[in-house]
């Protein structure tokens, strides 16, 4: 099967009719070029998209797949009468049931992010990403008891893009701070940790896993090598088996896999969708 | 109108079933409550589910709408059997017509993410990330060739989140620099960037809006003063048309269009979808 392309095309960013194609793509082996046309909103616009789209198609000798958002009428009308694709409109196959089943008429605003940027909520995803950036690694105690998740695990565990992903993703407020050899020696949890047990949520790895990462980093070092790495996992998870912290094992998951476990298992009151 | 659910129900994450949920219900007014079920792999988990399910239709007075994404057959009939609930199959309804377009069957394979974290992806993804934080505000010159994109613009005009969401969405290498009044004194861009110019993307936001939301940070301070501010944002400018660097004002922008945005103007080779 030779090459075909997929475009997603939206009047806002086409994040989401990029998350919803890509979901759905994933169950063929198909090889696909993927291209996306955001910001389409307008007339002109429209047909300057139908002509890369039909060019595609020439060039592929197949009909592209168009997965759109679009929610402009005149936009939309354009795409859908003058492109020799294969077009799934994700928002009139949905909108209009639910139209009904609600009782009420959709307002054909585009996209969820437009206009967001001084929205209450905005400014929590903000202010949340400045927080896991300044409590990243263990950096800071202060504000701890403003912090909605705090994750602990051993140095390259996952801690640091998961604290992103939850501050980005959710508005929450994620610290993370680093078990060491120290908190070991000392059989505790690091003291400035202690009032905050419930917010506290483990990330764990297999030993093996984890030295390829660490060599990654620092090739060759006592800090990478397997023997370390399997000493340091089985001091943090005896640790936490001990404190009643709640983990995981990062091992074979996905960040987007972790962040949603974790939303499960503290079901952080504040949570933005 | 008065309350109602909906569920956001996947095999995986549910993050799909979320983003593409959400981007339909912004055409709504209603007010609803949202409830993620994430990791619904079995058919006790199904079961379970379905009580939830039911239960929130009880308490609302009020069918919920459920939007999923799940391709486990088995569970996937015990939801539309035994759900008392407007259900919506994304995959079903978009599936199928793709399955005849391509001539090919689909693998009904969980998610996008599913095993993904060994993947050359998904590495590149957290490698990213690691970029951005270790070149964040300025931090390091070294590795500024293998960046993908340098973001230049004065202090909080959005350069670290967007360098961190496109890290994290699209595994680009972003780097972020500050333009301060040495800069501007000496009206030249910061010599380590000279070189990476068809790399380098200006943000840049009104004064008024710089003004609020440096206060919040150092409330009174002349950093913050709108006078300061203006100044700053006028020979960023300025220093930006003099380069010939490309540039948006960020003002009333999301990160998510900030960063299509950038994606669409400097085209970078590595995008991972």
């Amino acid at each position: 099967m030779s090459n075909r392309t997929v475009f997603y095309v939206s009047d806002g960013t086409g994040i989401t009719a990029e998350a919803f194609g890509n979901a759905i793509l994933a169950q063929f082996e198909a090889p696909l070029r993927r291209v996306r046309l955001p910001f389409l909103d307008s007339v002109d616009k429209a047909h300057q998209a139908v002509r890369q789209i039909n060019h595609a198609a020439e060039v592929d000798g197949k009909r592209p797949l168009v997965f759109t958002t679009v929610v402009n009428t005149e936009v939309l009308t354009v795409l859908k009468t003058q492109c020799k694709a294969k077009l799934f409109d994700l928002f009139d196959t949905f909108v209009q049931p639910i139209e009904e089943e609600l009782g009420v008429k959709s307002n054909h605003r585009v996209g969820r992010f437009s206009d967001i940027s001084r929205s209450k909520e905005y400014n929590d995803r903000i202010e949340a990403i400045n927080f896991a950036l300044a409590h990243d690694d263990g950096q800071s105690n202060r504000d701890l008891e403003s912090a909605d998740v705090i994750l602990v695990g051993v140095s390259r565990s996952g801690k640091t893009p998961t604290s992103l992903y939850l501050a980005m993703q959710h508005g929450l407020k994620a610290s993370n701070y680093p078990l060491i050899p120290e908190d070991f020696d000392r059989r505790k949890l690091p003291p400035a940790l202690v009032p905050h047990r419930k917010k506290i949520f483990g990330l764990t790895i297999a030993p093996e896993r984890l030295s390829e990462i660490r060599n990654e980093r620092r090739p060759g070092s006592r800090y990478a090598s397997l023997e370390n790495c399997r000493r340091e996992v089985h001091e943090a998870e005896a640790m936490m088996r001990r404190e009643g912290i709640r983990w995981l094992s990062t091992t074979t998951k996905s960040i987007e896999e972790i962040a949603t476990t974790i939303l499960q298992e503290l079901q952080p009151g504040r949570l933005a969708y």
